[in-house]
């Protein structure tokens, strides 16, 4: 069981969906990740919040045995989001962005997380997950996200960083929009030539595509009658995935696809109350028996 | 390997795609299922052509040993479809229909057909649809298709018709039409509760599910480089999964699911070309070969 370190947001969120709302839930990409990888390897956080964070926030996290030394607290607020979902759950509207102390985060990595053999760099600024990099001695596996307004933005220090990952979690608009190309596939290919030995597309309500080299697996979701919210989904699949493979503790490809499917429980569970209501209440049993219903919902036989 | 019945549309199309553009090419509904069962099941067609449909078309229907008994030509033009693509090649803009002999369509099936063992309902008028499985006697499986403008313009005919089939076979937007419901897996359930006792929802892109009692299948669609027209996508999707039905003779889930794949190799087939230009050049071991890469791009280990 190797350690996992994660660098990127902690926020409140206010979200709307067609079946109820809630305001300043605890959110952000780093919280969902963290305590989705914390199921299967220890995790360490790297984060800001403001003086309005209190204990009982830090708890979800201690109650998880997420390290949160790198955890910082400043003057200020909290990095806040709103957001709202229609009944097409797969696309948030965003109303409103706070960045507040999330505006200056410039992660310095604690000394005692420097040899975290998986890194996680959730979608924040590629300036900083390249400077995250340089911080960390030779990690085993290194993964990030990133989103279309860095694409847009910052596109030449989006393809400096993921020269440098191993791992790059996407969805399929930030791929098409990343490559140029409209084709997934070729779109997918494009994206491997930059760097990355794997690209994980996630498609939201339809599964995920992992591309490494000329092989691709494919998986559905989890086919769910109650999404709730969506808030935190793509995290929350990252979470389980990476953690998977620090369990394991093997980059093989069988270990790779387990753990897709394993990022794929965690995702399903995510979405079925609000913020990390459902997340911070599993059971582990309950997390391979749902591993075991993704091989009934995707089984079949040659002959 | 039991007969195949298939009632529909025979057309003309022109296609017009990001990648090339086609006029009045063979088409239509019946035709792309035909061909794609017949590499699997002997097939029976019962359709409309117009004076205008030349023996060369016949033909294609020989070449399959596609028995067209019930391929009844009438005085007028054959049935024309014209529509376009954009890169988002998952749905059609129709630009133009002209029903000309399709309008007054009222299958009669040829004697010889009626003791067909599989029965492929295609999207035409659900009263329609009924009359036909009126002149059947005691077929093992009825399959149908529909589509939104009989959910929105003659629910109770659809509704009456559905009772009556084994198998509907219908995209995911038409199945929260004719549920009323946008949650895909509630609006499945409510489907199953009309009469169906399996309903399989195409995806486009992201593949199908597969509802029968409790159980879910889900397969992602093949991944391809070159989309070229999606023309008959869900057509070809239907005569390779029922052509596997019958191929095999079992009503078994282990059955289904096989099924499931077949079609969707052959609609990963059908999209590569215009019309029906690569469906008429396959060889059987193509389609195994295709077959065996599905259960690469989906296999997973639990241990």
């Amino acid at each position: 069981m190797s350690s996992i370190l994660v660098v990127g947001s902690v926020a409140f969120d206010s979200v709307k969906t067609p079946f109820g709302q809630a305001d300043e839930i605890l959110g952000g990409a780093a919280t969902y990740f963290s305590v989705a990888a914390s199921y299967f390897s220890p995790v360490r956080v790297v984060a800001v919040v403001g003086s309005d964070f209190g204990d009982q926030y830090v708890d979800v996290f201690r109650k998880h045995k997420i390290d949160t030394e790198g955890l910082a607290r400043t003057a200020g607020k909290t990095f806040r989001w709103k957001g709202e979902y229609g009944y097409d759950l797969n696309e948030a509207r965003t109303l409103d962005t706070q960045l507040n102390v999330f505006e200056t985060f410039d992660p310095v990595i604690p000394e005692s997380y420097r040899s975290s053999e998986y890194v996680f760099l959730a979608n924040i600024d590629p300036e900083l997950q390249l400077g995250v990099l340089k911080q960390i001695s030779n990690p085993r596996i290194v993964a990030c996200d990133t989103m279309n307004f860095w694409i847009k933005g910052k596109i030449e220090s989006v393809k400096q960083t993921i020269k440098h990952v191993d791992i790059l979690i996407i969805n399929d608009a930030e791929t098409r929009m990343l490559a140029n190309e409209s084709n997934l596939i070729r779109a997918a290919n494009k994206v491997l030539a930059m760097g990355p030995k794997t690209l994980i597309v996630k498609r939201g309500e339809y599964g995920v595509l992992m591309f490494s080299g000329k092989s691709i697996f494919g998986a559905p979701a989890f086919p769910l009658e109650d999404v709730f919210d969506p808030t935190g989904a793509g995290d929350s699949f990252a979470g389980g995935f990476i953690g998977a493979l620090a369990q394991a503790g093997d980059v093989s490809e069988r270990v790779f696809r387990r753990a897709i499917i394993y990022g794929s429980v965690m995702a399903s569970f995510n979405v079925e109350q609000f913020s990390l209501n459902r997340l911070t209440d599993l059971k582990r049993d309950e997390i391979d028996q749902r591993f075991k219903q993704f091989k009934h919902l995707t089984h079949f036989e040659e002959y």
